[in-house]
């Protein structure tokens, strides 16, 4: 058997991830709480309790007073349960149900689509955010979702969700919004994206990203339990009537460090990462900019820079762990581990390489 | 704000659980890889490779020499995903195409089968196993998958799996072999249930259960890479180009928990810990039959007694974590956690209570 290392990586070179080290509490909470599984609340009581409260705290943060959903995998999870609840909800044949959403969804809607067997019917962006027309033209009477994104994967980039949600009313479809990655940032920001400014259905809203719990925690938000519920299958041997997660077992970790990271962050905490990773954003474009790169101005904080394939080849072999846009850009995802120190080290490099 | 309690159960009066305790090697292994993502292997490369080394351990286990797969979120997604590739593959429409399982199947198989929209055959169980007559019967040029159970959920019984292959084979369908509970009793066992000893495509056999990896840890095995590719989607800003699984960001924890159980466990650790198991069921049996009450004889350590409601309920309110078939049996379910001190603890209120 080959032996692999069971050294983890360092986070220091770390450039491209969405995921952070979770902050000391959360990790705490997440190791306490390894062994238990909120998906049998009758067997591991302790843990469901905490989950009531880490969708408190989701709610509070997503503008929702009386939040349904639960901690799921992931987002990619939270979106897929978007798409099938709409689906079971639209009612009819999955054939001829459609899925609107822009080019700028993640993938995990392709994934969620092909699952699910409905159409995804993807429209164009204008300046990395869906383009209204596009949605108006795309959608019909058999669309059973639109989706907007708060915080693009690429670009950072927030949909007009008010506008989107309007549409979707249009045609008598419900709107989801992918916060995955951008809802613990956005309520430091004017954007309307949540349940409070835009009548919204659902929400993946993710802990285990920005919101620094350990990972696996997913948020999935619904306003009206029913969506929950055209979800929920029958458990037998479970002392628990139904199930409305797509996974059977979960992780208490994520559960339990999704509320100690709440409880140590929300609001705060969570203003002042904000605002450190912003403004590391500004400072690494504008010195890009100043080299004379083409950089995508950040409104959340990613840069995307136009670098030539050489310099970033070169990046990689040195050790930063960096991606690239579907157009090939550089992208750099502020988060909380990615210091301005980081950010110095690999534009010293940057310029070693260029 | 609610304060739920910090405190995780301890497992000491834990009967109902499929998962259990970690190993010590897993429960460090697990923190150490807290926050690490297998779903992203160009940011997480360290995690990647193990991940390539616990799935020859499960190979090695499951008797394939040469195993595709990954680690999943644990049973139920790779039911799932066994389902959404025999689907995919069958190709056609997906109301034409049919699941054949017998009704002792996980209730993830309902699941699997409402999301990706395909027809669910249950046929029924003689003595707790798949009716080979009926599942004959129920099979046709549409069924795209026939489902076995090599450990069921209920009452621990194995599936004829190479008879169910065979059946399979007979329509052009795949076979799926769920060993989730079972797939870390079953080497040490007569039963022919594995890649080895009969025709299989894929496996769920989940190292978060008997395994004594850290939740999530559920595997997915397929003989066929082509069953993986089926299931791929394109990942652009990964800097991988496809990802198989059903979730994106996946726990590291679960990842590197299995190779460390694996290594400190397989396979005499895991023999020992079975035969335990056995003992322990064995003997729990002829207490309860003892008694005078009627009890499922166990095949794989878990057991099913016929009780009454109230003395199931005094047992619940005195702390006592057990949950019912349905059929409304008390069920104990022998993990490596439950020892016969808490066995004997469990008689004693059983009887103070009856």
């Amino acid at each position: 058997m080959q032996r692999a290392s069971m050294e983890p990586q360092s986070f220091d070179r770390v450039l491209s991830s969405m995921c952070t080290e979770p902050h000391p509490a959360a990790r705490r909470a997440a190791e306490r709480f390894l062994a238990t599984n909120p998906g049998d609340p009758a067997s591991y009581p302790a843990v469901a309790d905490l989950e009531a409260e880490a969708l408190e705290y989701l709610g509070e943060i997503a503008g929702l007073p009386e939040p349904h959903g639960y901690i799921a995998s992931g987002g990619t999870e939270a979106n897929i349960q978007a798409v099938r609840a709409a689906r079971n909800l639209a009612g009819g044949r999955s054939e001829s149900t459609n899925i609107v959403a822009a080019e700028s969804a993640h993938f995990s809607f392709r994934k969620a689509t092909g699952l699910v067997d409905v159409e995804l019917r993807l429209v164009p962006t204008v300046g990395g955010k869906a383009d209204l027309e596009a949605v108006e033209s795309a959608v019909d009477d058999d669309t059973a979702l639109v989706v907007g994104v708060a915080g693009t994967t690429e670009y950072g980039r927030v949909d007009p969700i008010s506008d989107l949600a309007e549409i979707a009313r249009s045609v008598d479809a419900r709107i989801h919004v992918d916060a995955a990655w951008g809802g613990f940032l956005l309520p430091f920001t004017d954007y309307e994206w949540d349940f409070a400014s835009a009548k919204i259905d659902s929400m993946t809203i993710d802990p285990h990203k920005v919101g620094r719990a350990a990972i696996p925690a997913g948020g999935f938000l619904v306003r009206d339990r029913a969506m929950l519920d055209a979800l929920a299958v029958e458990t037998p041997y479970l002392e628990s009537a139904s199930q409305a997660s797509l996974t059977g077992t979960r992780s208490g970790a994520g559960v339990a460090s999704t509320v100690a990271a709440c409880e140590a962050l929300w609001p705060e905490g969570y203003r002042e990462q904000y605002e450190r990773a912003r403004k590391n954003a500004t400072w690494l474009a504008e010195e890009l900019s100043g080299r004379g790169f083409a950089v995508v101005e950040p409104e959340l904080p990613i840069v995307a820079a136009e670098t030539p394939q050489e310099l970033f080849d070169a990046l990689r072999s040195a050790g930063w762990r960096i991606s690239r846009t579907g157009r090939g850009e550089l992208r750099v995802v502020c988060m909380p581990h990615v210091t301005r120190e980081i950010l110095k080290a690999f534009l010293a490099d940057f310029d070693r390489y260029r």
